[in-house]
């Protein structure tokens, strides 16, 4: 099966590039001395998880438990799920326990971790719990050397049940330039090693010193006192990654694969037949690349995406392909050379919601041929 | 099953505010003399569809050839696929013809609609092709009365394969109050009609002049020389629509139950396990409604939504509720009432996309029980 064979839209996934972009990361990894253990809300995907860890399982961070159930199931035993827990969620928890003894759930809540250690001593099962501290970020988690932090600690301790402390500076994506990320890298770093060592002056041990967000794993200075990071994007990366500098634009590992549905010459725009829900309506990318709107595309057969268009408006499964700069746009458009039904790429603002519209990846390896179809989990 | 049984985040419709809506609309289209084609892009259902139609099948409109497929399998055999076709897609719309005859191919270019007639021809099979006009809304459509409508019509009419002439004002969306929706809706109206005089006094015959958006069937004057109007929106309604003033924020009959998963007392906001993909990124609403972010809460046994509060900012899996006025903001939020694992409900800024997120429906009517689960199609 080749790419012409495929409907549209379709997801497809360069296997070439997630190579590459994974080898850089496993090398930073190593260079830093920890563990690398990829946050697996961007690919969703047993595949890429062990194409990360070398043909195997290995540890990995999930952001559901729809997604810790499936790689439950593809036989990954540790993974931290990384957004905080309710007491709702824990018997659902315990029985993924049953394959994932491994499981690591993340808490900032005094309440909740107790519910942890209580539901735990019913169940009998011994909860492995993360505490998350704030950095930066702002968005969850509570203050290093903070008297919540040993709270929380003193909940879990005597359960056996506290496993270490995360922090997750996603902050990042707001930096501009790479001065800027090696200090929210260093700020991530020494918050939560001053979290751990705070605990352990209180007489507590654990494993896990975690940070981790693709930005400050590719920019950190050292990791010192850093047991693992926790970078997700890096696998695919996507234009947003690119505009931050993270990643060159031919480094970017999946594409939409859509159709030319129609022309408007007089609107001088071409339609695809990828719209809203086909590229999802994140723009954040525009932040860092003018006029990028939902996404460039390229040829399958080129490396790199083409300056003069992008998709600058959506519907729910039309988008809208127009010429991308203002007063030297070109006009008209070179309608010949995208005839109905013709096809492009389209290369994604944000990555981890584009993808999340498909259950599948269709993959490709340095030609128009589809050498595999890996599937990916979803919903909650 | 109750509310509170259901997993964090779920997809909840209230069938007692879908049956109103969709009473409105059956009224509407009764009041104006024409077919009530619902488009089911918003809501995906069968139940929803049958609904429309009073517990049987009906004439719908669909978005992609997986939701035609679905629908085939659920009995409903007269669909308008509204997304212009492309040759490589015909195979499979013949296919789908065998379940359901009455399938309608959406074009609005001479090549595609040659390629249908031929492609027909080779497959011995008659599809039903619609063309589309442009009446303003800027998207597709050739222009009524032009020599591209013709030259398309009398491409398809040989073969017997012109069924129709159709209209999309989707910048109805745009429209500032009652009055410029109504003229837009004329516009539509008599665009459409225009290009079916147009073609009828070339000798043509076909069966459907459509029409169709949820603010202009809410607000034509009248429908003359239409056949059929394809409302999606209005059967779950959401806060873009309530902006624009078509319809009650109790209304709305579709909400994204959450748990509370933290407090971060120091930023003052709340953090819900519904974000970026539970909710999706589209924030249209806030060009209607201010400072209303991803969504307003309600208590699932309140009718309407708290003014006080809003999902202000999403990560993937994080929603943040802030308090939503500037300078009069509730700070601190009360937190002891939202303590850690309580549920909310959250109203979707632009249902099509934020249902799109969920594989079925958990119904509610008038309590907190859970009376049915419906499935909902995705995909493509």
């Amino acid at each position: 099966m080749r790419l012409s064979d495929l409907p549209t839209p379709s997801l497809i996934l360069d296997r070439a590039r997630l190579k590459r972009n994974v080898a850089r990361m496993v090398a930073r990894a190593k260079e830093l001395g920890v563990t690398l253990r990829p946050h697996m809300k961007t690919a969703k995907s047993a595949e890429v998880a062990r194409l990360v860890h070398g043909g195997g399982t290995g540890p990995i961070t999930v952001s559901t438990l729809a997604e810790a159930e499936y790689f439950a199931k593809s036989g990954f035993t540790d993974m931290l799920y990384a957004v905080a827990i309710v007491p709702a969620k824990l018997d659902r928890a315990a029985a993924i326990m049953r394959a994932a003894p491994g499981l690591k759930l993340l808490t900032d809540d005094l309440e909740a971790a107790r519910a942890i250690a209580a539901r735990g001593a019913a169940l009998g099962v011994r909860f492995n719990a993360v505490i998350e501290v704030e950095t930066g970020g702002g968005r969850a988690g509570v203050d290093p050397t903070s008297p919540e932090l040993a709270a929380i600690a003193d909940a879990l301790a005597p359960a056996g049940m506290l496993a270490g402390v995360m922090a997750h500076a996603g902050h990042s994506y707001g930096c501009e330039g790479v001065t800027e990320i090696e200090e929210v890298a260093e700020a991530e770093r020494a918050g939560v090693v001053a979290a751990a060592e705070f605990l352990r002056a209180r007489g507590h041990s654990f494993e896990h010193v975690s940070v981790g967000s693709t930005p400050t794993a590719l920019h950190a200075r050292h990791l010192d006192g850093v047991t693992e990071m926790r970078p997700g994007n890096f696998v695919f990366f996507d234009l947003f990654q690119h505009g931050l500098g993270m990643c060159a634009a031919e480094d970017i590992a999946v594409g939409v694969l859509t159709s030319v549905i129609g022309h408007h010459r007089g609107r001088n725009h071409i339609l695809l037949d990828a719209g809203a829900l086909a590229l999802s309506k994140d723009t954040g990318a525009n932040r860092r690349i003018e006029n990028v709107g939902y996404g460039l595309v390229r040829a399958p057969s080129e490396a790199s995406p083409r300056e003069d268009v992008a998709v600058l408006d959506v519907h729910q499964e039309h988008g809208i392909l127009s010429a991308r700069r203002g007063l030297d746009a070109i006009d008209p458009l070179p309608f010949a050379d995208w005839p109905v039904g013709s096809r492009t790429l389209v290369l994604p603002n944000h990555v981890c919601m584009t993808s999340a519209m498909y259950t599948q990846y269709h993959v490709i390896d340095g030609s128009d041929e589809i050498v595999a179809v890996w599937d990916r989990t979803g919903g909650w």
